[in-house]
C-alpha cells in the first residue's frame, strides 16, 4: 500500500496512472464524515429507489470524503494478479472562490477512531479536490487575477508574511545595488509562515512590486526563493502563467485522479451506493435531481461497475447455499471467508493475489480505504472465479484471461446494493427490479382513547423480524416488514389482539390521505407523522 | 497552563473547580469550526445589532467548537496576580440520542493548521458536552434503559465485543464451577476494543446475562473489569445506578464546568460576541429566536462580562491617543503593547501576573485557546489599572484591591464589540447605542443599458475607505460607509461622474421597494438582490 498525501501527491502521480492505464480492474472504497444528515434522512424499509437516491442525496452532498481508497488489480502471469493500492487523505478546498463547508457526525469521526484514523492527515496533509463546476469557477478567478485585488486577499494571503518578505527583498536590493550577479535565498526553513503561502502568490507579487528583479522558485521538499537583478530580456521570461497552470493543477488535486478512472474499465466497491453517490458530488459535479439521471451521467462516466455485496447477496441463494462461504456479506467477513482454505480451493486454480508493496502484506487494516478497496477487489477476483468454473467439470477448469470472468459476470453488472430499502439493488444501466417485500401492513387501534405509541409498535413487531414503523396518526400506522415470513407471523399474531388490529395495507380502503402521509412524511417534520427505523451502519 | 483532555477530564476537575470559585475574574476564548455557513450570512456593514444576531445564531448553532480556554485570575499578594490557565479540547457527544452534527468550513481548520491544532486530540480525546435539552434527552435514555434494547443497542455497543467478553466469562463460570473464591481479571488492554464500550454498559450487560455473579469495576489508567462468584447477598448490591450517574456525569462533561461559571464573577473575552453566542448555544441551550431574548437569559447566567476589544476601541480615542498603546486592537498586538515595557509603566505600580504552572512562561501560543483566554486576562487587568489610575496624581497610585477595578471598569460592562456593523459595540444589559455609521449612500446609473457591477462599484468606491455594496437591481445599488469621511468623500468623487449618480439615501424618495429589497436580501437568494461584502476575520 501506498499512502498518498498532499505533499506527496505530485510524485505519486506517475505511478498512480500506470497503475490505472494498465489494470484489468479497480477496487475503490471511501470513508466519510457522516451518514445521515438528520433523523428525516434516514433509510428504512418503505424507500423506493427513487426516494432512497433523494434522502442519501441530501446527506452525502453535505458530508465528505476523508480517504478514498484505490486497488488496482492486474493479471501478471498464467494465474496471479498484482494488487497495487493507493491509500489518499483527501480534505475540501479552501482557496479563492472555493471554501467548502462540510458535514461532520460525531459518531463517524468516533467509528474511524475504532480504526486509528489519523485526523491531522485529513487536515495537513489531505489532497485538495474541485468537482466540474468548481473547476470552472477556480479557473475564472485565476485568471481574473482577482486574488491580488484588496478584496479576496485577506483568505489566500498572509498579508504580514508578504510585507515581510518584500521588506527583505528592498533591503537586499539597496544592498546589493550594484552587483548583478548577487541572489538573494529565501527558504521556507527561514521563514516558516511562507509556507502557507503559494508559489504563484509569492511570485505574481515580488513581480508587481520590484520591477526589475528576475525571481525563479525552486520548489522540492524545501521551497527556495531566489531573486536576483538581471538583463532585462531576462525578466521579459514571464513564467507567471506557468505558476498559475501549476496551482490550477494542485487545486485540481484529486480530481485529476478520478479523470483517469473514466473509460470502461471495471469499477469494483463493497456495499458502494454511498461510494458512488460521494465521488460523483465531489470530483464530478453536484448530484442531479433525479435518479435517473445519476444513471445516465454515471454510466456515462463509469460504464461498467460491480458491488460485491450485491453478487454476494444474490449468488449465495442460488448457488452458495450449502458452501456456508457467503453466509455473511459484510466485507471483512466475506474476504476472510475467501482467503480461507476452504474458499480458495472451493473451484480449483484460484488465482493468487501478490501486493505490489509491503504494508498490507501480513496486515489486516478495516476501515482504511485502501485495505477496504483492496479486500473488495480481492473478493471480486474469488467470486469471479468460483462463478466462471461453477458448472464447469473440475477437468475443464483452468487459468484464464480477465475477459472471461467480465464475461461470466455480466448479469451482475452496474447492480447496486441497497440496504434495508423497498429492493435489495438498483440496476444503474436500466430498470430498477420490482419490490421482493411484502406488502404493507395496516395498524389500527382498537379504542379511541388508545393511542399508538413508535416503541410499543416496534417492540411487538421486531420479535418476529425486521420492521420499520410510521406512525401517520395517534390511531394509525404503518408496517414494512423485511420479509413474507416476518409480515405472515406479525398478521397471525395479531389477530385477536386486544389493542390493535393489524390488516394488509390496501390503498384504497385505508384512504388516500394515509399515502399523502406516507410519502410527504419527511417533509410534516414535527407534525403528526414520525418515521422511525433501525439504525444500520452502511457497511453491513 | 494545564491540557485538558477526555481522559484527564475528571482528574483535573477538582483544580478547575477550586481556581474558578476563587478568581477575582476569569478569561475564556474558543477556538471553532467555522465561522460563516453560507453567503447570506456573511456580516457586513449593513447589519443593525438584531441582524448580526440574527446571522451569527445561523452559523454558530451550525459550528461547534474545537478549544476552550479558561485563565483565571486571581490576587495573590499585594500587587501581583496568578494565571492558572486551562486548554480544553471539546467534541461533540454522541451516544444515545445525542448524535451531534457540526459543520466544518473548509479554511477554518486549515487557519488551525497554522497554530499547529492537534485534530487528533479534538476527535480521540475531545470532552464531550451537552446543553440542557441534550441533558434532558440523555438522562431520560439512561433511565429508560432504551440502550440495551435492540433498537438501540448498534450505535453505542459493540455487539461482537460483547459476545467475546460474555463467552469468556461462561467459559470461566463453567471452569471455576465449584470455586467461589476465583476471580476473573479483564483488563483493556488484553481486550483492546473492550475500551469503547463504556463501564456502565459492560456492568449492566454482564449483569443481565450472568445472574449469580459479582462484578466490580476498577477505572484508572487501564480499567479491570473483575467477575467472581460470590454469596447472594453481595450480589444484591447493585452498583448500577452508581454506574449509570457515573456516565450521565461523564457525558455532561465539559457542562458541568461551564456550570461553574455562573454567579457572578467577572467574565473577560477579546471580541467575544461569537464566544458567548457558541458558549450559550452548546453549553446551555440553543439560542434563542431574537437577540432582546438573548440579552435576558445571558444576563441570568453571566451577568458581568467584560470585553477587552470593545475597551480598547473605546477608550483609545478618549485616552490614549498620543499614547500609542492601544493603536492595533487585535489580542496579540495589544498584548504585546501592554506587555511592553512602555505599557508596563504608563501607569506605575501595574500589577504583575505570575503563571501558576509552566508551559505560557516563556512561550507564546497564539490561537490555542488557552493562550488567547490568557492573553485577554491580562490585557484587561492592564486596561483597568491604565483607566483607574488615568486621572490620579501619580503619587496617589497604589496597589488596590480588585473590587476598585471592577467600579472603575463599569462604564465598559456588558458591552460587546461588533466588527463591521451598523453600530461598534452592543449592550447586554440594556439598549443597544444608536448607530454611528453615516447615513446609506444610493447609487444609479445614468444609462438604461449601462448596468451596475458589485466588482466594479466595490473598486471605486473602497478607495475612499471601507464599504459595503448591495445591488439591489441592475440599474441601483446601496453603499454602506465605515465613516463619515470615507462617505462624505465618496459623495464628492462622484459628484460628476458620466456613469453614476451616488446621494444620500433617502428611504421615501428611493421607493420603499428598495427597501424591501435590502431588508429581504437575505431571503431572495439567486434573485437580483446580491450581498458583497468584505471578509474579515474574526480576531480582528
Amino acid at each position: 500500500m501506498v499512502e498518498v498525501l498532499k505533499s506527496t501527491f505530485e510524485d505519486y502521480l506517475p505511478l498512480i496512472e500506470r497503475s490505472i492505464k494498465s489494470a484489468d480492474f479497480i477496487a475503490i472504497d471511501t470513508e466519510f464524515t457522516g451518514l445521515v444528515k438528520s433523523a428525516k434522512e434516514r433509510t428504512n424499509l418503505f424507500d423506493t429507489s427513487e426516494e432512497r437516491y433523494q434522502k442519501l442525496k441530501k446527506s452525502m452532498s453535505q458530508f465528505t470524503i476523508s480517504q478514498l481508497g484505490i486497488s488496482t488489480f492486474k493479471r501478471q502471469d498464467k494465474n496471479s494478479y498484482s494488487a497495487t493500492t493507493f491509500n489518499f487523505y483527501l480534505y475540501p478546498s479552501s482557496f479563492g472562490p472555493v471554501d467548502v463547508r462540510f458535514l461532520v457526525q460525531a459518531s463517524s469521526l468516533q467509528f474511524l477512531c475504532k480504526y486509528d484514523f489519523d485526523f491531522n492527515k485529513f487536515v495537513y496533509e489531505g489532497i485538495p479536490y474541485l468537482n466540474k463546476p468548481q473547476q470552472k469557477a477556480m479557473k475564472n478567478h485565476l485568471h481574473s487575477k482577482a486574488l491580488f485585488q484588496a478584496k479576496d486577499r485577506s483568505n489566500d494571503i498572509d498579508e504580514r508574511v508578504l510585507q515581510a518578505l518584500c521588506f527583505q527583498v528592498a533591503e537586499w536590493l539597496v544592498k546589493t545595488e550594484d552587483d548583478q550577479q548577487a541572489i538573494l535565498e529565501v527558504t521556507d526553513e527561514e521563514v516558516p509562515e511562507l509556507r502557507f503561502v503559494k508559489s504563484f502568490i509569492v511570485r505574481t507579487e515580488l513581480r508587481q512590486r520590484f520591477k526589475n528583479v528576475w525571481i525563479n522558485v525552486i520548489e522540492g521538499e524545501q521551497r527556495i526563493i531566489q531573486i536576483s537583478k538581471r538583463d532585462e530580456k531576462d525578466i521579459n521570461s514571464d513564467t507567471t502563467k506557468e505558476d498559475m497552470d501549476k496551482l490550477y493543477e494542485s487545486l485540481k488535486g484529486f480530481s485529476r485522479v478520478f479523470k483517469m478512472l473514466k473509460g470502461g474499465v471495471p469499477i469494483i466497491g463493497h456495499n458502494m451506493f454511498l461510494d458512488l453517490l460521494l465521488i460523483y458530488d465531489k470530483f464530478h459535479k453536484p448530484l442531479p435531481d433525479t435518479f435517473e439521471a445519476f444513471k445516465t451521467e454515471i454510466q456515462a462516466i463509469l460504464p461498467v461497475i460491480f458491488d460485491t455485496k450485491h453478487i454476494c447477496n444474490s449468488a449465495r441463494n442460488e448457488h452458495f447455499r450449502d458452501s456456508g462461504l457467503l453466509e455473511n456479506s459484510s466485507l471483512q467477513m466475506l474476504y476472510q471467508s475467501l482467503s480461507s482454505l476452504a474458499g480458495q480451493q472451493f473451484v480449483i486454480d484460484t488465482p493468487s493475489v501478490v501486493h505490489t508493496s509491503d504494508r498490507y502484506k501480513d496486515e489486516s487494516r478495516p476501515h482504511e480505504a485502501g485495505f477496504d478497496a483492496y479486500m473488495s477487489g480481492f473478493v471480486f477476483l474469488r467470486l469471479s472465479h468460483m462463478l466462471t468454473f461453477l458448472n464447469v467439470n473440475s477437468t475443464d477448469v483452468r487459468p484464464c484471461p480477465f475477459r472471461r470472468y467480465r464475461t461470466e459476470m455480466a448479469p451482475y453488472k452496474n447492480k447496486i446494493n441497497i440496504i434495508r430499502g423497498n429492493v435489495n439493488h438498483v440496476c444503474l444501466d436500466g430498470p430498477d427490479p420490482p419490490s421482493f417485500r411484502p406488502e404493507l401492513l395496516y395498524v389500527q387501534s382498537k379504542h379511541q382513547s388508545h393511542d399508538l405509541h413508535l416503541m410499543q409498535l416496534l417492540k411487538w413487531f421486531s420479535r418476529h423480524g425486521t420492521v420499520d414503523v410510521q406512525i401517520t396518526d395517534s390511531q394509525r400506522a404503518l408496517v414494512a416488514a423485511s420479509n413474507y415470513r416476518c409480515s405472515k407471523e406479525i398478521l397471525k399474531a395479531f389477530q385477536n389482539h386486544k389493542m390493535i388490529t393489524v390488516t394488509k395495507y390496501n390503498k384504497w380502503k385505508h384512504s388516500p390521505v394515509i399515502r399523502r402521509y406516507l410519502w410527504a412524511g419527511a417533509i410534516l417534520s414535527g407534525g403528526a407523522c414520525v418515521l422511525a427505523l433501525l439504525s444500520s451502519r452502511k457497511k453491513d
